[in-house]
């Protein structure tokens, strides 16, 4: 079965971003490109939420997502590599014309309990914690990873929303990364 | 100058005890018990709010405290040790009638700059965030230990509130414990 990936580079109090979704505190190492290369062979699907595909159009073109631009269309040109495809789901937007970018207005987690079904790569869970929340509630997040970078926010997106319940997770990775980050891996627990 | 610590076990969404004081997720491994050791033979002050006060107090004698309680007895015993003295800080409560543990009405700024020029073992800054949040905004927290904890608490006393601004620091250690935990260890960047 797929396995869904969720996380992303956090303040050291678990923000995505600050609240106005600054992000200027991140630290792009050739060591996270090094890891992010790895990680984004693998993928091809993408899921976020509503917000997340706002921010996500909003900074293309940007210094932080160029590398993962590079990367995928790098990938795009291989032909043994399946293309990338990415749901959005949101009850409220009526549509989304641009290519590769899929509109799933039903119920998230019956969708992606039946795409980790079909044959594919990794799944990758992009976002504000909305999404995830509810998908890490219900078990269909496999897998977290977390760059920990040294600083505090104080306020912003966080990558954790409270799921109603414990959800306990095995550690499977821990290194120390370029400028003081941390990063760690997680398998959910079954 | 004495160097005032801050942190201790948190869950992975950065909980030091559930909504309802709940901690029987932590891991008390031999791992943990080696470092506090090392970790409490310097300490010879200890600073809390009145909440974490109560929760202190009613926490006397089990067992996630009883090895506190052991080294420290075990450390009251060398006469050349000092002798570890407690500072509640609380603005509601009116005296605490308890053998080396004092009450602090005032400004608790003012008295921890104070006490960091004082001769003086470490300082260690215990508790649930609030007078944590006021000391890391007023930079007079020098060092931040967390051991996370592989799991999602969802809600709980967090280990950090919002300072009102960023706060910067460099990571100092990093290293995985026993039972997917990973203890990470930050200093004050000035």
């Amino acid at each position: 079965m797929r396995t869904v990936t969720y996380g992303g580079a956090v303040s050291l109090d678990l923000f995505l971003a600050g609240a106005a979704g600054e992000i200027d505190w991140l630290h792009f190492s050739k060591d996270v490109q090094k890891e992010m290369a790895v990680f984004w062979k693998e993928v091809d699907v993408i899921l976020m939420g509503r917000k997340t595909y706002g921010v996500a159009e909003g900074m293309a073109g940007s210094d932080e997502t160029k590398e993962v631009e590079a990367a995928l269309e790098k990938k795009s040109r291989k032909k043994k590599e399946p293309k990338l495809r990415t749901y959005v789901f949101s009850r409220t937007l009526k549509a989304i014309d641009k290519p590769g970018v899929e509109l799933v207005k039903g119920d998230a987690a019956a969708f992606v309990r039946d795409l980790k079904q079909r044959r594919g790569g990794r799944i990758c869970l992009m976002g504000g914690g909305e999404l995830a929340q509810s998908l890490i509630a219900d078990g269909l997040v496999d897998e977290v990873g977390l760059n920990i970078h040294p600083i505090l926010l104080g306020t912003g997106v966080p990558v954790f929303r409270d799921p109603g319940h414990r959800v306990a997770f095995t550690l499977t990775g821990c290194r120390q990364m370029d400028g003081g980050c941390v990063l760690v891996k997680y398998a959910l627990r079954r």
